[in-house]
């Protein structure tokens, strides 16, 4: 069961109780739907009322994937890219493109003529499909990525092959990539109305690249079911998830206008991706929010390691704990040839590792950096779907209690603009 | 030729004339090596007068095991990991282990039973050589891996032949590592006192993996010589690199405290990595410094993207703008399917991308976030060399101006001493 503790961060409970009418009002309006962005807040009983239906088809669409085809090439952007990889990597790790299974790889998420080239040349002769996510079709990036995806689709499958090998993860009924899809027969999918692209790893959005990578997506939506429950007290002394919004406020009110997340496991990467976008877009608005970093330890204890033991005080720490490893590594004893380090002999990784976690805590904390501590058991799909869910309702209730709307992003609009008139313009210059 | 420019920053050539006397103090104290950590400025002399010998012997070093290895295993941390990580990736793109060559992986920068596991059960078969990087030789991560891989060679290849495959780069003359290097017949290659682990990858510790990769190391000396000679006037106005430097202390003086490198290849990632160790380990001590933070665009454009925006205006932005990409790729037409992008047709990505750029900067520009601009011609040797020693003489006069040393790491040791004493506990806790 995940929990959240706030015991090193010098916050009290007395703290908390002041928090608890806001926090309340806050908790009535995600749940009545009545505070600001109240049509994007379908995600919130998503763990509960999702449509079994389209589950059941995202689960016999990964089978076929699975079956015949090497690599699955995921087309999207931001909350159509971010949440996938993130539960990828969490689950599978690292390397999980280099065990049994489908490959999973992502295009249609940046602009590099390197980046989309070298990758398509390394599966051109491998068993492709590919899933092309966007709400409207209409997204520069994965709109040009899909552009060469379906190239090579057609001209190594055919129209009629190529298009059992496609599928669209769009809006139910309108836009460029709804019509382009039912024109061409490809399986589509459905983003909900109301949810929003950070929100959405729980819907197929996030689901299908999931379960084609071989997790086990109704775990995960039972993860987030508990999570559910277990965070739906409105008083902010029984929720653990309200207990970090309230806190991340606190601490900002104190000029901890940085928090990083801090994970002992590379497998994290890109779970603290996920979590920047979904803080940083949901809260940096109106010139507030509080900046979200990541580092994965211990790799940079060796690098923004000293930055954050001893820089500028204006960092907060939320470590994320994972109980058990998913798998185990004994360290061999090496004694003799006196590397010094004779009390490893035999000790297992994950338990150094735990060591180092304890340690830094506290080393960080002694240097004047509050930590925040979310634990969970393992790395598995359970945890995941209880962790999104978590974060996902924090980061809505945190918004809420910094005045702003945790569900739009009209500041993403402004690079998009100026990029088309560049674009669209006569005289460019290079 | 590697460009700074701060037009969109603010800043006002006046300004800089107020840091005329500082900056040229500080100039004097690194070149003079009289300023606080002169004793690690060896890397300020560097691409002129490295060890030719030696680096002919690591270029032959790296055509051995391009000859008899699928893998090169190097195994470091901090410093010793992220040069040569940022290099290969800069200059062979994300999917450098998809391709012709030698795989080069990075172990020994974590604590994860997870990635080291997965990993070894990936390389297990291949035929695999092994990069050891630690100039004492007792820095925990890199030593528990090492032991693993020495376990794997020795088990695979019998102590003679794995001996032939394991290179150390260490002390020259003392250590652990070295001592062990030298009663096993491992060949060792230095990392030369004088220079600091951060500041060390135009020495074997970056050389040999790039080397390795298939990097032309002569040219990255080449263009770290050019930088050299480029970036070392003491006259403010007449060095791009001081005027760098010059302009992060004038911004923090004015509460931007968060820096943002922004790239636009995702190629980069590590080089951003690289980068934040440089900084902030350089700068963040005695309460002091500017948060290293990184993006890759377009990809967190629908991510972080609406913080930098409109969140709070405590950050300012370093783009890296690459003259021209490494492939072209030009987007195919897809005007009668109507994705609404037409003006797409026949374009290169390559200009997609830099209008992305040139819309970015305008439009953070318009939002309050001060732009500066580092400029290279392409993603190369010779501008990879450049690049580092730009960053590597702005962080030292950067720290000198702040009034710290930018050469020592003394918070880096608080996590390793409360580490150190849990792993040695009788009782400790899970």
């Amino acid at each position: 069961m995940l929990k959240f503790s706030y015991e090193n961060s010098g916050i009290t409970q007395n703290e908390l109780v002041a928090y608890f009418e806001s926090v309340s009002n806050a908790h009535k309006a995600l749940h009545g739907k009545t505070g600001a962005g109240n049509e994007f807040t379908g995600w919130v009983d998503l763990p509960s009322n999702y449509d079994r239906e389209e589950c059941e088809r995202i689960r016999q669409t990964a089978e076929i994937i699975r079956g015949n085809s090497d690599v699955l090439l995921v087309c999207g952007i931001g909350g159509s890219y971010l949440g996938a990889r993130a539960g990828i990597e969490f689950l599978k790790g690292n390397f999980h493109n280099h065990k049994q299974g489908v490959q999973v790889y992502f295009i249609g998420n940046n602009l590099s003529p390197d980046y989309l080239g070298d990758l398509l040349d390394y599966v051109r002769d491998k068993r492709i499909s590919v899933c092309v996510v966007s709400k409207s079709g209409t997204t520069l990036e994965p709109a040009a990525a899909f552009r060469f995806a379906r190239e090579l689709m057609e001209s190594k499958y055919g129209k009629t092959e190529a298009a059992e090998r496609i599928y669209a993860i769009t809006d139910r009924e309108k836009g460029a990539l709804k019509k382009l899809a039912d024109a061409s027969g490809y399986a589509t999918f459905a983003v909900p109305d109301d949810i929003g692209g950070r929100y959405s790893v729980l819907t197929a959005v996030g689901l299908l690249p999931l379960a084609v990578a071989g997790a086990d997506i109704a775990q995960i939506l039972e993860g987030a079911q508990t999570a559910a429950e277990n965070f739906s007290d409105e008083n902010v002394l029984n929720n653990m998830c309200y207990q970090y919004a309230a806190i991340r406020n606190i601490l900002l009110g104190r000029g901890k206008n940085i928090e990083i997340l801090a994970g002992f496991e590379p497998s994290l990467r890109f779970f603290a991706e996920w979590w920047k976008q979904l803080f940083g877009e949901s809260e940096g608005k109106n010139h507030k929010g509080i900046f979200p970093a990541s580092v994965e330890f211990s790799t940079d204890l060796h690098s923004l390691g000293q930055y954050i033991q001893d820089g500028t005080r204006n960092i907060f720490e939320t470590v994320l704990k994972i109980g058990s490893p998913n798998r185990e590594m004994v360290i061999p004893s090496n004694s003799k040839d006196g590397d010094g380090l004779d009390f490893l002999d035999g000790k297992n990784m994950s338990f150094v590792n735990e060591m180092a976690r304890q340690g830094t805590v506290q080393a960080h904390e002694a240097g004047g950096v509050p930590n925040l501590l979310v634990e969970i058991p393992k790395r598995d799909e359970n945890s995941f779907g209880q962790l999104v869910y978590f974060f996902e309702k924090a980061c809505a209730i945190s918004g809420y209690l910094l005045g702003v709307n945790p569900f739009d992003q009209p500041g993403v609009e402004e690079y998009k603009k100026k990029m088309y008139a560049l674009l669209k313009s006569k005289n460019p210059v290079l």
